[in-house]
């Protein structure tokens, strides 16, 4: 068995340092976490001054527990941390994720003292450390999910990160779709467990397919450059490289103690690697989901279904702007696309205008069927148009569940993405977007709230297939 | 009195094609809005076949009228409009909106031949036609807000468009965020009033601080191209062009007739006019809304304020992404930044992550004090985190109107924006962000729901003013 299997799945926890306050951030907040989220295995938690916490019976060290645990969370001070992994190697207790901070980071001779006193213990003992300064191991499938008050849901993806706040970000953006995490990771200094390690052990989980990755620095860089190479032409790793200019760089050394790298050795890493670059929480989390539920692009032809000329046009732009194509269909397709479309009001071709495929599925069934056999069309972007207060459109049936029973067939051939736009400041708008855009996710068809993430996405989606057809056997 | 006031202040209204049905799109949905939106003005629908419609008297022609109204909405079928048109000329009506299509957009000899139709019989009569297949002029303050079911609201932002459905959007987004517009108008095929006239008469309306354009071709190309330049210095002009790319530019045959022109001659335009260029609805609005809402920034400088080191390393790698700064402090404001930012969990400069800031009213308002003192700092950007569930945050007040009071002083001094971050599918962290970013756009503060869109609405501010500096006496 991989011994990082029960870093993500243990059995049983201690909590070193878990205080008898509930209010403030640290163990106990953890012990609440995994009690509320219903984890099944056995919670240690360790105090010397309490007797129970949380109606669970306290231990006074690791040393008086009934067994040895497979996983301690250490929350002790900084300069309390080295004495437990003393005894952690000395019972055999292997797996530590380190929540303290007040090491490296801090710039200062006792932080950069306390984390080699960090490294020198795993090495004598054979420690497998995540940390310290970070959030640790995130599991739903095991019930390790003490991140926050989100219940967790197993999915697709798996996350590696040097920061805990987006990657709880990313966690709770991909639960609230319906989409879910198999595995996730906040390693912050990674002074032990690193990038290389977390990315290895993703690569082999069948359950992952595909790796969501935010770092500030490359650990060890020639290694971890071959290994992504090699990992990213069998599973997409899209990577938020943080710290690309002087600012963000300037932040990380206090953030995780580390150096960010220029940005032309970044450059060359992402050539090199076919790593899908991001830049934005938003992109990170459009990519892995556009990888995550399609197939891949033949090509980079869109076909775009809208209402409005205006919106046929500048969605068209927007498209080509990102790179892709949005070309001419075939004379056959626009032959039985002139049979459907009417000559006033609506626009037969690539964009399409026609509003009646918001409220007529049959309209929308007969339009997908055309135009997914059409050579031209690698994929299909629809726009699910909420009925708007501005627009002089009665009041429509809402027919998600219909479009879902639709698109979910097409989006198996060719790559289909819906777009659901209800910006700005009207709640009931934005309450219907939100609720259409979760539905359209949680059924497998991507849902996204403006034209430029959905290009966005695409662009991802076909360049990443293409450097695996350019890299595989 | 300029001629074309009247035309988004009629006194008096005839709809010319109102049906007795109450289910299409046409002149009866027009006269049903301005009823719903308390028009104080008199209203006629003209129709051969009825006595009264919706309440209203009405008259078989225009000649049948006790007056000669300001205004005539003309709905009928094309082939009928030229001798409406006719009509029109006899009895002195001379502002004419044509809600109906069918022109030159369709592309046949039929559609050609009306359309030169029209544009004689303005010539001959003096008509100031809008259109025709559009949706017309929408003024708020003289409840000209027939475009849909939303009220309309005043506001310092003009709009002069090709495309109804967009503008359509727009309005309503601007309405719903409570900053509004003052006049907007959809001119379709804009055979006889065009791009040039509205962008001479917003020019001179002292109400309108920003002209928001959303432009499919540019009428006659040289003496536009000086407009603009001309009013850009005094007034910015955002303009989305529609049709950069081949797709858009087919479409736009279709749907108003024209010609997009080479992506080289708009490169060109942007270049020599200082126009604004955006490529998206959500740039198109954001940047609008910065514009009309901050003062100039002196420079490209941007402090950021959020909360997480990970949070701080992205956001500060987006801005310089797209082009702008975030310098490092003055040494005087860092020791003053140290005094009030604790070593762990927090890093003081710029990026500031500090968690502090989201509950603490009086720590932001330290903060922004010493910060929006130094000079290395040109405009302010300031992260409302949301309380998150994936967060071990415990409930938090809602402090958005404390944060208002703090913050709408600063923003005068320099441009200062706030980010609110809700996407997902969390319904209730959609809401509350929706409704957040309302409160602070409505107060005079611009609020983006992605750093992202936060950068790019301050590129295009920074721009524009570097611009009108280099080009004003």
């Amino acid at each position: 068995m991989n011994p990082m299997h029960r870093l993500f799945h243990p059995e049983s926890i201690a909590i070193v340092g878990a205080s008898s306050s509930e209010n403030k951030f640290g163990g106990t907040s953890f012990l609440i976490r995994f009690q509320d989220a219903g984890y099944t295995g056995r919670l240690y938690p360790i105090n010397p001054q309490a007797d129970t916490i949380r109606g669970l019976q306290a231990y006074p060290d690791l040393k008086a527990l009934p067994e040895v645990p497979d996983l301690a969370i250490v929350c002790v001070a900084a300069p309390f941390v080295p004495a437990v992994l003393q005894t952690c190697g000395e019972i055999g207790l292997t797996r530590v994720h380190i929540l303290t901070s007040g090491f490296r980071e801090l710039g200062t001779p006792e932080g950069d003292a306390l984390e080699a006193e960090v490294s020198r213990l795993a090495d004598q003992f054979g420690l497998l450390i995540v940390g310290p300064n970070c959030m640790g191991p995130y599991c739903p499938a095991s019930g390790l999910t003490a991140w926050g008050a989100i219940p967790g849901k197993p999915g697709p993806i798996g996350i590696i990160s040097q920061s805990g706040g987006i990657t709880q970000r990313l966690t709770e953006y991909l639960y609230s779709l319906g989409i879910g995490v198999e595995k996730a990771v906040s390693m912050g200094n990674a002074t032990v467990l690193n990038a290389n390690d977390f990315l290895q052990d993703m690569a082999e989980d069948p359950k992952i397919d595909v790796i969501a990755m935010y770092l500030e620095n490359a650990g060890d860089g020639r290694g971890f450059i071959n290994q992504v190479r090699e990992i990213g032409c069998r599973k997409p790793i899209v990577l938020l490289k943080g710290g690309v200019f002087a600012a963000g760089a300037r932040t990380i050394v206090s953030h995780t103690g580390s150096m960010a790298g220029s940005l032309q050795i970044w450059e060359a890493f992402f050539k090199q690697t076919g790593a899908i670059r991001v830049r934005s929480m938003e992109a990170w989390a459009d990519t892995a989901i556009a990888l995550s539920l399609l197939p891949a692009p033949a090509g980079n032809g869109v076909f775009l279904a809208t209402g409005g000329g205006g919106n046929s046009v500048i969605n068209s732009d927007i498209f080509q702007y990102e790179g892709l194509d949005v070309p001419e269909l075939s004379p056959e397709s626009m032959q039985l696309l002139r049979q459907r479309i009417p000559v006033i009001g609506s626009i037969a071709g690539n964009p399409l205008d026609s509003f009646e495929i918001f409220f007529n599925p049959r309209h929308m069934a007969d339009i997908t069927q055309i135009v997914v056999s059409d050579p031209a069309i690698s994929m299909l972007v629809i726009d699910r148009m909420i009925q708007r207060k501005a627009f002089h459109i009665m009041d429509m049936t809402d027919l998600t569940e219909k479009t879902i029973d639709i698109l979910l067939p097409v989006s198996r051939l060719k790559p289909t993405v819906v777009t659901v736009e209800s910006d700005g400041g009207d709640l009931e708008l934005g309450q219907k977007g939100i609720t259409m855009r979760r539905r359209f996710c949680e059924s497998g068809i991507p849902a996204y709230p403006t034209t430029e993430r959905a290009a966005r996405a695409l662009v991802h989606l076909t360049a990443y297939h293409a450097y695996k057809r350019d890299h595989s056997l």
